[in-house]
C-alpha cells in the first residue's frame, strides 16, 4: 500500500512526541490506517536547537511553506495565530488534511479555517486543542450527535486547577500557589494566558460551538481569571461544603427570542459532591449534561507533550483513513445559528460574604438590597464577632446583571463595612 | 434530500426511547446527518402491548424479517442471540447499516457479525452495548487509535455497583442490598445475569477486543460475581482505605511468547483515592490506561432507556452520514491477534483475611505459606483477640495460580482456623 506522507509543523513539547510516536507505533499505525504513515518533514524555527526526540536525518526544515505542499497529512503544532493559520490554509489548499492542537487559532478564527477545509473537501481535526488527551470533541461531535446537549462544565486549564487545588488543600494564598506551580513546571514564567483565563476561554468557545452547533468565538466568551481569588474565598467555599474551580461553562438558554448560548469562564464554587470537585492537581475534566444521556464526565491529563500527542495521533489515524477512503469526517456544524447571550443576561447564582455592623436591622437591610434587584435568597448565615458580623448570602438564580447590581448596592450601604468575597456558584441544587 | 429509511427492531426500554428521539429530534437529526431519517417500521413481539411511546399509525409490525429488507438503517434493540443475530445478518445482506445495543450477541459471536458487515461493506456500530450512554467504544476505537492502550478497568454493571455501594455506605449485607436494588428497579427479579457477572463479562470481551485489536469472546473472560461478597469483605476493604467494586478488567501483558490479553470480571478492592472508587449507585465508569495519554476516565449512566437511546442515536447519525457519503467507519480491528492468557497465568494481587490461633510462630507459618508459592507479601496486619487473632495479608503481584495455591495451602494449616476473606486488589501502588 502506498504510504501517506505526513508533515509535522513544530517540534516542541507536542511535536517532538508526535514524531516519537509516529516512529514507535509505526507498525500499529499502518495496521489501523491501512497504509504506512511516512514522516516527510518536520518544520521548526531553529535547525540547531536541542530536541527531545531524534528527528531522522534530513527531515528538519525551516521551510514550512514548502513542506506542506508535499504532504498528504499535516500536523500543525507550532501554536499561535501566524504563521500557523497561513500554513494550515496552504496545506488544505494543496489537498492535505490537517490535524492541529491550536486552540488559540481555532477560537479566534475557526469559521475561516472550516470554510477552507470545506472548499478543499479535506478534514480539519483538533481533538488536542481542548483538554489535551481527553477525548471530548469527538464524543460531543459524534457520540452525542443524536442527543441534545444542554450544558458543558469544564475544568480545562491544568495550571489554574493546580493553583486552586493547592489553595484548597494546603491553604496557600494565590501568590504562593502560583509560585509552586511555576517551580513544578505547571505554570509558565508569564502565567497570564492561564491565570487570567485566556486559555480556558479559547477552549470554552470551541466547546460551545460543537455542543450547540453554532459559531462561538473567543470574543463571545465572558472571561474572569483566578488572580483575585483569595484564601478567604477558598475558605468560604470550604465552609459551605464547596470548592473553588475555574470553570469553562457553555449553556443552552431558552429566551423570548428563542434559544441562545451562554458561554463564560470564571472561578466558581461547586459542591464537593459534584464529580468535578474531585479533579485534583493539573488534571482536566469536562462534565456534559444532555437531555437523553444525562450527566457524563470525561477525565484525564489536559496537557503535556505525550498526552497531547496521543490526541493528535488519534485524529491523524481518522483523517488518514478518510483520505484513503476518499471521504471526510463531519465538518463545521453551525446550522443552529444560536446567538450568544451577553453576560448580563446570563443566569447564575452568587455567593456573597460581607462584613457588617452587628446591630439590629442589618440583616433586613441586606435582604432588602437583594429584593430590590429582584434576587431571591437561598441561604443566609450570620456570624457575630463582637462589634461586627459576617453575613454569607447565597442567592437563587438570577441574571448576572441583577446579581452584580445587588453587590453594587451592598457596597453603598452604611451598615456594610466591606464586601469580602463575591463568587458565582455552579453545579448545585437550588 | 432523499430521506434515509430507519427500521427499529424492538420497542421496549431502549427501542421506545429511540422512537421518541427520532421524532423529537427530527429537525436536528436532519441537519446533522444531511438528510431526514424516516422511521419506516418498528418490530415487536406483541402488537397490542402497552408502549412507553406513541408509535405512528401503521408502523408497528411483528414481521421483523420483512421490515429489515426495506430499510437503509436498522436499529436492533431486541436483545439476546436469536432472532437478533439472523435479523442483523439479513439487514446487512440487504445493504442496510446496523446499530445495535446487544452486548450478549456481540460478545458471543462478534467476529461473524463483523465479517458480514465487511462483506456487505456496511457499518455495524454498537456504542450502547457497553456502559450505556457513556461514549467509550468510539474513544477506544478512534480517539486512542494512535496510542497504545495497556489496561481498561471498568465498572460496567450498574446493578452490582448499586449493591456494592449500599453494602459500603449503609453497611448492608448482600441479600439486603440486592432486595433494595430490586425494589428500586435497579435489579431484575432474576438478578443472575448482573449479579453473577455475565453482563459485565460480555462487556469486558467487547472492551478487550477494541482496546487490544484482538478477538476476545465472552468465553475468554474469567468471571466471578458478587453474590459471595460479604459485609466482612466490605468492612475489611474499608479498614485498608479501599472499597469493593465489581471490575471488568482487560490488560495487555508481556510474556515469553509475546504479548497477550488478560481479561476478567471479579470483585476487587480498590483504594478510595482511585477515580473509580467514587462511582456511586448505579453509575458506570471506565478507566483507561494508555502509554501516551496516561490515565483517562469516562463516567456516566450505564443503562436506562433514554441514556442508552442517546448512544444508539449517536451511532445512527454516524452510520447515516457514512451511507450518504458512500463510505463506512472502522470495521473490526483484530490485526494484533493477541492470545488470551488463562486466568492462572494472569498477574494480580490478593487480600487475605484469616482467623488464626494467637500463639507464637503462627505469623511465621503463614508467611512461609506465601513464600512456598513464591508470593511476596506487601503488608501484614495482626490483631489479637484473646485466644485467636486475625491476620490480614496483602500480597505483592503474583500469578493467580500462585495466589490461589497459597490460599489452598493456608486452608490446610493447623494454626489457621478459617480463611474469612479472599479478594483481589486492583488499582493500587505496590
Ligand atoms: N504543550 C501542551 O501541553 C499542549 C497541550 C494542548 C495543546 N497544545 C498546543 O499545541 C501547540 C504546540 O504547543 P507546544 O507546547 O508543543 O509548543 P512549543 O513547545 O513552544 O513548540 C513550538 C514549536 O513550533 C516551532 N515553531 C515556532 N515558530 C515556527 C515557525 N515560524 N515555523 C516553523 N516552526 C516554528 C518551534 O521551533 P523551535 O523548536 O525551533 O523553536 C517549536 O518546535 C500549541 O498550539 C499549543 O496550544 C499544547
Ligand atoms: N435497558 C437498558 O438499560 C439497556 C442498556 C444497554 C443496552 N441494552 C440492550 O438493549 C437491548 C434491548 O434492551 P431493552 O431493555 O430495551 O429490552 P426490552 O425492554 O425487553 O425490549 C425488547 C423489545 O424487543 C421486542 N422483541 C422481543 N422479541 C422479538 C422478536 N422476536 N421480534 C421482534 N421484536 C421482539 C419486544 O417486543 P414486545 O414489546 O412486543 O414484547 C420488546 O419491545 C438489549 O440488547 C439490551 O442488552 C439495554
Amino acid at each position: 500500500m502506498k504510504p501517506l506522507k505526513v508533515a509535522v509543523l513544530g517540534c516542541g513539547s507536542v511535536g517532538s512526541q508526535v514524531v516519537r510516536l509516529l516512529d514507535e507505533q509505526a507498525g500499529d499505525l499502518t495496521a489501523r490506517v491501512g497504509a504506512p504513515l511516512e514522516l516527510v518533514g518536520v518544520a521548526v524555527r531553529r535547525l540547531d536547537a536541542p530536541r527531545e526526540v531524534k528527528v531522522p536525518e534530513g527531515l528538519l526544515t525551516t521551510d514550512a511553506e514548502e513542506l506542506v505542499t508535499r504532504a498528504d497529512l499535516v500536523v500543525e503544532v507550532i501554536g499561535g495565530i501566524e504563521p500557523a493559520r497561513s500554513l494550515i490554509l496552504r496545506a488544505l489548499d494543496h489537498g492535505a488534511s490537517v490535524v492541529t492542537a491550536n486552540k488559540a487559532l481555532l477560537a479566534a478564527d475557526g469559521p475561516a479555517l472550516y470554510a477552507a477545509a470545506d472548499l478543499a473537501a479535506r478534514d480539519l481535526f483538533y481533538e488536542a486543542a481542548v483538554a489535551g488527551a481527553i477525548p471530548i470533541l469527538r464524543p460531543l461531535r459524534e457520540s452525542l450527535a443524536g442527543d441534545r446537549v444542554t450544558r458543558v462544565l469544564g475544568i480545562v486549564n491544568g495550571t489554574t486547577n493546580f493553583i486552586l487545588d493547592k489553595m484548597d488543600t494546603a491553604g496557600s494564598g494565590f501568590a504562593e500557589a502560583l509560585e509552586e506551580a511555576q517551580e513544578l513546571g505547571y505554570a509558565e514564567a508569564d502565567p497570564t494566558a492561564d491565570v487570567e483565563g485566556f486559555d480556558a476561554a479559547a477552549k470554552a468557545a470551541i466547546l460551545a460551538s460543537l455542543a450547540f452547533h453554532s459559531r462561538v468565538t473567543v470574543d463571545d466568551v465572558h472571561r474572569e481569571g483566578i488572580s483575585e481569588v483569595t484564601a478567604a474565598d477558598v475558605q468560604s467555599a470550604r465552609e459551605m461544603g464547596s470548592v473553588v474551580k475555574l470553570l469553562a461553562i457553555a449553556e443552552l438558554r431558552g429566551g423570548e427570542a428563542g434559544e441562545a448560548v451562554a458561554v463564560r469562564v470564571h472561578p466558581a464554587m461547586i459542591p464537593r459532591s459534584h464529580p468535578l470537585a474531585s479533579v485534583r492537581e493539573a488534571f482536566n475534566a469536562v462534565f456534559v449534561e444532555s437531555e437523553a444521556a444525562g450527566e457524563l464526565m470525561f477525565y484525564g491529563p489536559g496537557a503535556g507533550g505525550s498526552p497531547t500527542a496521543s490526541a493528535v495521533l488519534g485524529d491523524l489515524v481518522t483523517v488518514a483513513r478518510n483520505q484513503l477512503a476518499g471521504t471526510r469526517g463531519p465538518g463545521e456544524s453551525a446550522y443552529a445559528e444560536r446567538p450568544v447571550l451577553p453576560m448580563g443576561e446570563t443566569v447564575t447564582r452568587y455567593h456573597v460574604a460581607i462584613d457588617v455592623d452587628d446591630r439590629a436591622g442589618v440583616l433586613a437591610a441586606v435582604a432588602n438590597a437583594f429584593a430590590d434587584q429582584g434576587v431571591s435568597i437561598q441561604t443566609v448565615k450570620q456570624e457575630g464577632r463582637g462589634l461586627d458580623a459576617q453575613l454569607v448570602v447565597v442567592s437563587h438564580s438570577a441574571t448576572d446583571a441583577q446579581l452584580a447590581a445587588t453587590v453594587d448596592q451592598l457596597r453603598t450601604m452604611d451598615a456594610v463595612r466591606e464586601v469580602t468575597s463575591v463568587m458565582r456558584v455552579e453545579g448545585g441544587v437550588e
